[in-house]
């Protein structure tokens, strides 16, 4: 796993350069998508591509077509014979002169990486943090490159010993994860903080909740309270790598792994198997 | 003005590369500082350096030595033969595998960046916008990479016309511009938000703040409703750049140019042209 795209050209790793004056490494002016793959298809391509459409708009950034980017995308799979694995797709407003305006004619540079899949726990436990998600930021719903908030949190949460970071928006609300989505399940229903509170619109969230639709399990968008944490009977994460995993300790109280978290698992692995 | 510093060397901006795995270009895992060079001597270098060394602690990251920092921002101003102009200061944690947890042995990226000074205006015009600043998160007070909520800020104000964005904290009181410090003149008093407010401890702001003191302005850090900046009979934005700069408008309402503003800007020139 060893050759990454980099704006056109698949390149060996160690011979893709970036320049100093892109301002996704000086201003973290750029988005990112974070992807699986199965069998060699990326997992949900167009939905990841829509929302990185979408966050560009915001950001007043220009974009290649869908089309491209799913092509290079996969070619780093071909190009590095990965089956399965994660694929990073990076966009950066690229270049520009000192200062914080964009340029007025950016050349946004894309990248695109792969690697093997992490081995993944079939549990996790977390930990509410003190640092708040800020949900009056367009970027507390958008994939932005600015993610050092997100490793600020999870440090936290790592030296409690714990594997994810729960963050509460600045209303003291539950948010989502430092890289995931949180769902509840509570009185029987699934639960899951709406965009609105700052939260990322995962496309592993939105894919369970298309899927609890479908198989008929009752599942809602809820402003949720610090509180409903204790509440909770059952508890999960999903993220694109981790699709969906129960969360076994929060703040130090265990949870049970439940049946809705185990179903909802095995619809998520039926997903991503279909032809 | 083409060399930089890059870990340890002054080259060519043109042969200089970054790692596509760094961090600072992927999660905006790192800092930075701007400094002003009058006369081939960066003012308040060792200030910076205390700030920069202060966000490494906060982010858990090593940075190398304050002298030896120094010596490179000295050594790129030389290579470029730039007696007067503007510094940047970058540090990232270094390249690392895929995740948001930083490597166990990160190896910093040090870069610095050197441009001539932009043409300064007499004074500028802001806006209050939006997008609230986080006053729950550390990075708040730090000078991160983590830089995009700046960036639509300022979107915001330049797409009205305004040269400034003045932000709000997340409990609606003010903070700081999208790059620089906000002092209000409040009947007779300077006024600044304190860093508790989610506020950046610009160098500059410190340096009014000292100036104030030693030459007997009355000047103090008070947390500031939105509704004060209707109230203010004078305005000014700070930073290393543009020094002290009045702000004559705001929301469209008109200030005028008054003695205090000029007095702060007059003391912190003479400053800067201390031997």
């Amino acid at each position: 796993v060893s050759k990454l795209y980099l704006n056109g050209r698949i390149l060996e790793a160690s011979a893709a350069h970036i320049d100093p004056a892109d301002r996704g490494l000086l201003l973290a002016d750029g988005l990112f998508e974070t992807l699986r793959a199965y069998d060699g298809r990326p997992f949900r391509l167009e939905a990841h591509l829509a929302r990185l459409a979408a966050g560009a708009a915001v950001l007043g950034m220009p974009l290649p077509r869908a089309s491209e980017i799913a092509a290079a995308a996969n070619a780093v799979l071909q190009a590095n014979e990965l089956g399965s694995g994660s694929l990073r797709i990076t966009m950066t407003r690229g270049r520009g002169p000192r200062g914080l305006l964009p340029p007025t004619g950016p050349e946004p540079t894309l990248m695109i990486t792969a690697a093997p899949l992490p081995s993944l726990p079939d549990a996790m436990s977390a930990r509410v943090v003190g640092l708040r998600r800020n949900e009056h930021s367009p970027l507390s719903r958008l994939k932005s490159l600015a993610y050092l908030d997100n490793i600020l949190a999870l440090r936290e949460a790592d030296a409690a010993g714990c594997a994810e970071a729960i963050l509460l928006n600045t209303a003291g609300r539950i948010a989502c994860g430092s890289r995931s989505n949180l769902f509840l399940v509570l009185e029987g229903v699934l639960a899951t903080a709406p965009v609105s509170e700052g939260v990322l619109p995962g496309i592993a969230r939105q894919t369970v909740l298309e899927l609890a639709e479908q198989h008929g399990l009752l599942a809602k968008e809820v402003a949720l309270p610090a509180s409903a944490l204790a509440e909770a009977s059952e508890a999960f994460l999903t993220n694109s790598l981790i699709e969906v995993i129960a969360l076994d300790r929060v703040d130090g109280r265990a949870l049970p792994k439940g049946p809705l978290t185990a179903r909802l698992r095995q619809l998520y692995r039926q997903a991503t198997a279909r032809p």
